[in-house]
């Protein structure tokens, strides 16, 4: 088992009440008030996650560790479209993105991606993120930090219009409005053999997209989206969810020779 | 720019043909013929990747370096059905797998899912994959070398339902015909807050493993599908492609507490 | 043009709004008070379909006909789960409904089924339908009427287990929770040829019914489901919606022999 | 039960090896010579359907009615991509098309749409289909032969762009590569509150007939696709086919006013 450390963002998990309330132990000190009493958040420290915690009033919680997708879905704090699990999850295959991997994305967005990136490249890894609307950044840095992943991703506030100070960069991944106008940029940082990775919601910026991509030496060129679709978890009457996201983004991906 | 080194899977890229050629370097040694001539592979080793080689009859390779998604749908040898990409990128995060974890997995298969496992716990990793069959094992293995990961790898060959050794795992991944009969077994093995990820064909098998869940303290139980629509990437005449898979496998995931 | 008739249900279309409103003239008559005045029923009849009735206060309505996708989807009164239109035409089509035909279905659910089935069989065909919860019937009846439809469908208040009055129709519908109780007393009336459709929600009725079904002289055996996905139709922005349904029913065909 | 009549097209359903035959008796006369036999078709005209015939050698087949399904998947001779039965069953409620109806579709292609709206416009009913090209119309009234609905479909040899002979139809359906230029045409030619109906297979079509749409009075204005899901029909090992049609065409609707 793994203990609680000082700056971990942990889950207080209401087995009654089946809700998860996430602290991020580097932000939220001393004593924590809920509703079913409080609990100082000191005597954590050094628990073995998994642990019952009561709070004065003798209401328990389940100690548990983050989880990235559970933060992304459920405490990112978002100024912006996220990328969802689903997709970030195959981003991240694609680009084939390993750790001690560097790998620039722009722009920052809300972070989604930024942590999921920064998990796989560890701790050995980089994340360079190109951003130019500030309040972007400061809401990004926010939940980076609650992930604890602030010392592998570094956000550059800057137009890339002007290009990626980095070179031979192990990926690159574009989720901006106008994807087709980096194309240049993009293929000048990214090193030989490795992967582009582009998100965009429509399919016109689809076409421009594919129309700058063709004019430069990339291989590969891979259009794609996913749907994710849910099952009601209930023996006796299986069914898949009423309702479903229809659209989040389409994915395109092409290999730089 | 990295360099080629020794006992390196790479890619030869004929540009002219549009289509690679993997070459496991710590298997094939010394000359190789190809339709084109030959080419000496000692040669290679040092090379940036990137560079062109050509064979004695002058014809151009790219030498690429190799990426998981690539080697996983065209050059590992299939004894069984594999995990597919879209699908193994979603496993690997809601297992919220991390550089330096130790996963479980069980059945090997193709290995597949164990290489995509192994490229993300990293070098201070492990995935420890138990699996029955001799000929899985054997062939599992030859695939897990061609892609340089036989040291992240540890291969038992063991009943699960005499248990798994290791305990508090960080996730475990059950891709067997009845994983109803083994979920006491991967409960026991995994830490509290960690995830469960069972990979199933058919909705008969979903029915089983729900109820057999449903005897133990998991919280978050999804049952999922993921369906990749790859689209024509030509401007001007947008459209998905006329076919696609309709089906890999369901997906199941829970978290124990 | 058509005219319009004592007994048609009509839409007045609100266009500064971009609003409808479903009038039935046989069951609403005299003077209509609506937020923007009022309008005198009886001076529709005879009009011309597409002209413009004012309120007595000069809002303006154009006046359309009734269309059957429009009735279902907004009009229609439900008490029961209905068949959607994407379903309900397939299994039209399916079924091979022709003009002049007999169809049997049960249960009559809301009446959604039923009169796309009359609007099809015309005016000399006719459909049966077979429902054992009265207030279902009433309900239905009133839909139905409402459509205009009164005239092709009879509603029989019977259980089906004691078997359909009809022999050698040319298709039956079962909309019920167990068909597979009562696949011996469809494949009784359909004629030798012809096509049983069966609409399901779960994975679990599939399965019974399939095991039921081969126990007969059946051929052509289809499970499926259809999936509609709509789009935003924005020129410039182009992109699918961002929620659909992820189901409605499974879909179970088999054609007597 | 119905009987054989002379044009009939039959199916001769050969129940040991599961496989369907079509004759069409107004086509094929006399002495049918097949791999088990021969079968005088004459002895067949005023059977019942369903019946077992022999060929001289005792072969057995039982004779089935045609299905409209069937016959557009199965035996329609295909020039060009043809309109499916998941999509043309939708296209057909969308349009509202209803027995006795006046529907107008443009081109011809193989005729697999001309003989669902056919069959639904029923006797008393027309289909006007506009084709400029020779060999697609040659083809077509040769589908429409086997399908017996020549007498319900007029073919007229003629550009569209000169717009349509018809007024106040009730429904238009559009499957031509540039629908954008016949919008004008197809709005002069329907009555108000009548559908249009459009096929495209490309996300640039939608573009520009959105566009176009947009210039006149329609409302309801619905772009969408629809995507089958077919099961293998197996108890105990119930799963989606491996594969799937991933895109016939995009659809879009809108309403004249």
């Amino acid at each position: 088992m793994s203990k609680i450390k000082e700056n971990d963002t942990i889950i207080l998990y209401d087995k009654a009440k089946e809700k998860k309330r996430l602290i991020n132990l580097a932000v939220t000190k001393g004593r924590l008030s809920i509703e079913t009493g409080y609990i100082e958040l000191n005597s954590l420290i050094g628990m073995e996650y998994g642990s019952i915690v009561k709070t004065q009033m003798e209401y328990e919680y389940i100690v548990l560790p983050i989880n990235l997708v559970d933060f992304i879905m459920k405490k990112l704090n978002r100024l912006t479209q996220i990328v969802y699990p689903k997709d970030a999850a195959y981003i991240l295959l694609k680009l084939d993105v390993k750790p001690g991997d560097t790998v620039i994305e722009s722009g920052v967005g809300s972070g989604a991606m930024s942590c999921v990136f920064a998990q796989y490249v560890g701790k050995e890894g980089r994340v360079i993120s190109y951003e130019i609307r500030e309040e972007f950044i400061k809401n990004a840095t926010s939940n980076i930090t609650k992930m604890g992943f602030g010392d592998r991703i570094t956000i550059k506030h800057r137009d890339i219009a002007l290009g990626f100070d980095e070179k031979d960069v192990d990926s690159l991944f574009l989720d901006v409005r106008e994807p087709w106008l980096y194309i240049k940029q993009a293929y000048d940082a990214l090193k030989i053999g490795s992967m582009l990775g582009i998100l965009v919601p429509t399919t016109n910026q689809i076409e421009e997209t594919l129309k700058e991509l063709n004019l430069f030496s990339f291989i590969d060129i891979e259009v794609s989206e996913l749907l994710l679709r849910k099952y009601k978890p209930v023996p006796g009457r299986l069914r898949p969810q009423d309702r479903m996201g229809a659209h989040t983004a389409f994915m395109i991906f092409a290999r730089k020779i």
